[in-house]
């Protein structure tokens, strides 16, 4: 059982060339302040991240005063003061440009004509705003902004580009050294390059507090109160579960920054935690002619076994509103199973031979069919495919083994499925040094393929497995490391130039500490003003 | 310039086999949730870390109620309640051992007779008990603690012995199920292994705010805001420069916990940002002809330079109480030097010939015998023995490079040299898995020489560069893996049973969380109660 998943959005961030200099001695001190002097330096692009797909900065600077300016719904747009979600967005974002600062201290100095930015107006140009909807696959992020005297102007067809072009505009204003709020003429046109930009938390193996999940924007250890069931328990303490009314906390706060939150129950393995709280779930384990009284994977020859996870999906389906479940299915030990007479007996009867590749088949089979029957889609691990699973063509294959994942990426997709990349992105396996460069430096599509293939990429995930993470360092050693993986998934395939982006994420980074998220330092240096932290 | 260092005594640590996993593929989950079943367990030593010389736990068990039991002064001890620095220890015990509790909110039940532990007195032996001392390295650290019904009586010959036996006196007690508060009768007599056991900590590449460096005991970027000099400024904003009253904050907060803070002020390299301070204090860089615009290492042939490192020298010396400066002294790049005529103009006066390491031998002797005059001993990087720079006998050389340290070991405890070992502990350099038990299976006097050299090794550091290290981050990198190095320092050579350490080790991570220091988790599982995050 595992992590539910988020797709971030919101903060996201971006890729170039691999300094590759992965597990060699560090470098010196001395070397390093070198290097931290060639890198310190300006973007054209100031402090974007991620850098949108057209972009054009005018010279002519506009003053916004923080007791004038407004963030409003703009003529004509569909989603007016009734669209809980924006007026949301409305509150966080003016408090993200102008709340950090001392400007309450300050007297209010009028401003030259001609020079004052007084509104950000948002116009939906869809009839239907989605204001009220969920986040899904499909989702239209594409927006327009316009910085102009008097009025900027953020069109959007539906609120989740809207999301987008308010982030992208508070990052465009900045404070200068008198406590002026500052922002350049702007042009703007934007859009993903890739539909799931996915962040992977695991609060299966460290209970992560509902805070913490929060304060990165998702996560969570996914265990459900079911009253029929049980299910959860396992290996945490009582405190350590989620309720309901946490989950729809999560999810409704996921969804008011346009975050989609997937759910991940991996089975037949990664399963022990569920046993404790369901009989004969688990296949007991023998030694020799005897139990041993440890137990294995998901016992698939009982019947009770797919009538518990038909009540199980059923009771996700309905918590969860996407359209997708993560299945899991990798790592599947077989010792276990072969250690059990019964299972031996059931493999005969079921012409397996001696193949337990085919129980496993045989026991994802029914768990797809249970998790279709509840008209949901699904992702599953590469294993499954690998495996020669039945799956349903609209399935989506993950890619998680580190070595050779672009040969897979071809086989996946050769057989004509969909897929997200997750190998070269599992942020927990930490090594010395700027590593967001080598995450950054990944580019998807570089595998071998036709356009048609490369058309069902649809994305990637920063995974942080829990083994060695927990709420004591889960924001730092998560931010900004994810911030390249979101730029490589949001920006242009030519956004690769490190210098650029190790300018932008410094700034990025400090933005994050500013906005409470204890984004751990790229390299030496220091934010103004300083993060006060712990 | 670099940070001050701080000689931890009160969270220490142990050390057994390497597992030398570093940097190969990173074990699969399944794999580890094995590991996790065959590693987790009780320590016969319950949860005390380090692990004292002796132990004696016996099975009867003593109840204390948090509203009778007390920490006292012991009949004939030397320290009274004019002893502020046990009366602080006292108030911070009782808290540590009941406060995060919820006993308040339980009747008082009163105890069957004969079964209550109702005081710990503090004996102090030694007429001089050291209370309003600052510790250094000689500091008489031992301690016997005697837990029977119904009182327990912890001697010691100084205060420093008390703080050590204070702490093992609060691991033992433990709360069950019910909320009640039992400790084991106990006999622990116990003394370090080493008397050096220290933390580096780096404020120099990353400012740490003053509550950062309190919380994790010590630290502080070192720079102090010297009238006659500006010492300081340097790479950090204004705000971003320790006062002297935080600095004598830091000084007095530490001798409360038995703990010395040795400042370190690395030249001629490392010095970037005391030149922005201080003119001519650097050396100017030429390309060809001219100056090129940047400038090296301190300038080493100008009569001011050493002026300005008297007095520097004096007044860091009136402001640190501990005997011992560090100068640094290590990885110093002649590039500069050698293109600035004037310096090699003054090479060949002083008859240098080409070899610039008598260069800098020359400025280090100058800095030596100015601290010397200050009377004050000192510490340097290997590198200033390395280079047969001409060192006072009682002289303390850190061995930090990493590659063959035991050889460096022996050379320097050869030439009759005091030493300290860091190389293989620069918990820095991170890496994915448990790399605790690679810092806790060093063994500092495994180098070949004799008994007299290995007398001269007189403890360790666990350094923690800040290159990528800020307080986002400082304390879940730096704890539970600094414990490890800790107990090393602490316990018995032969404690080298990883499993027990693990088992002492979870514990005692959770003991910290309980505490208030966000330490990360070395593996699976759950602290009970749940650390409840940031």
């Amino acid at each position: 059982m595992e992590p539910a998943r988020l797709f971030l959005g919101l903060l996201c961030a971006s890729a170039a060339l691999a300094a590759s200099s992965l597990h060699q001695r560090p470098p010196q001190p001395e070397f390093l302040l070198e290097e931290l002097e060639l890198e310190l330096g300006e973007s054209p692009s100031g402090s974007l991240w991620p850098l949108p797909r057209s972009l054009r900065i005018l010279p002519r600077q506009l003053q916004l005063a923080p007791a004038r300016f407004q963030l409003v719904h703009g003529p004509g747009s569909t989603a007016g003061p009734g669209c809980a979600l924006l007026q949301d967005a409305f509150r966080r974002y003016y408090e993200y440009i102008f709340g950090y600062s001392k400007w309450q201290n300050q007297g209010q100095r009028p401003l030259p004509a001609g020079t004052e930015l007084l509104q950000l107006q948002v116009i939906i140009v869809s009839k239907d705003s989605e204001c009220d909807n969920y986040p899904n696959i499909t989702s239209n992020e594409a927006y327009q902004l316009s910085v102009t005297e008097p009025v900027a102007v953020l069109r959007a067809e539906k609120v989740w580009g809207a999301l987008r072009g308010l982030e992208t505009f508070s990052q465009l204003v900045y404070e200068d050294d008198y406590g002026t709020f500052l922002i350049n003429e702007s042009e703007i046109t934007d859009y993903p390059r890739f539909a799931h930009r996915g962040i992977l938390l695991d609060t299966s193996r460290h209970f992560l507090p509902l805070k913490s999940i929060l304060a990165n924007l998702v996560s969570w250890h996914f265990v459900v109160t079911s009253i029929s069931y049980q299910l959860i328990t396992g290996s945490y303490s009582y405190d350590h579960v989620y309720t309901p009314t946490d989950v729809r906390l999560v999810i409704d706060y996921a969804r008011l920054r346009g975050i989609r939150v997937i759910p991940e129950f991996d089975s037949p393995g990664h399963t022990k935690s569920w046993g404790k709280g369901q009989k004969d779930l688990l296949t007991p384990c023998f030694n020799g002619e005897h139990r041993s009284g440890s137990y294995g994977p998901v016992n698939p020859i009982l019947n009770t076994t797919y009538h518990f996870m038909t009540d199980l999906f059923k009771e996700i389906s309905s918590v969860f509103p996407d359209a997708y479940i993560h299945l899991g299915g990798d790592e599947v030990d077989f010792t276990c199973w072969k250690s059990n007479p019964d299972v031996t007996e059931f493999m005969k009867q079921q012409g397996f031979g001696i193949d337990y590749a085919k129980l496993e088949s045989y026991y994802i089979q029914k768990i797809l069919d249970i998790v279709s029957s509840a008209n949901k889609g699904y992702i599953v691990w590469q294993e499954v495919f690998d495996k020669g699973v039945k799956i349903k063509p609209d399935t989506i294959v993950e890619v998680w083994i580190g070595s050779l994942y672009t040969a897979e990426l071809s086989r996946v997709t050769g057989a004509g499925f969909t897929t997200i990349l997750a190998a070269p992105w599992y942020l927990d396996y930490i090594s010395y040094g700027q590593d967001w460069k080598k995450y950054y430096s990944v580019e998807p599509l570089n595998f071998p393929g036709c356009e048609k293939q490369k058309k069902l990429v649809i994305g990637g995930e920063a995974c942080l497995w829990g083994e060695f993470v927990d709420a004591t360092n889960l924001t730092p050693r998560l931010w900004p490391r994810a911030s390249a993986v979101g730029e490589r998934l949001w920006s242009s395939e030519n956004v690769t130039n490190i210098q650029d982006a190790y300018n932008r994420l410094v700034k990025h980074r400090c933005r994050m500490l500013r906005r409470g998220i204890a984004a751990e330092p790229l390299f030496v240096g220091y934010c103004d003003p300083e993060y006060r932290g712990r």
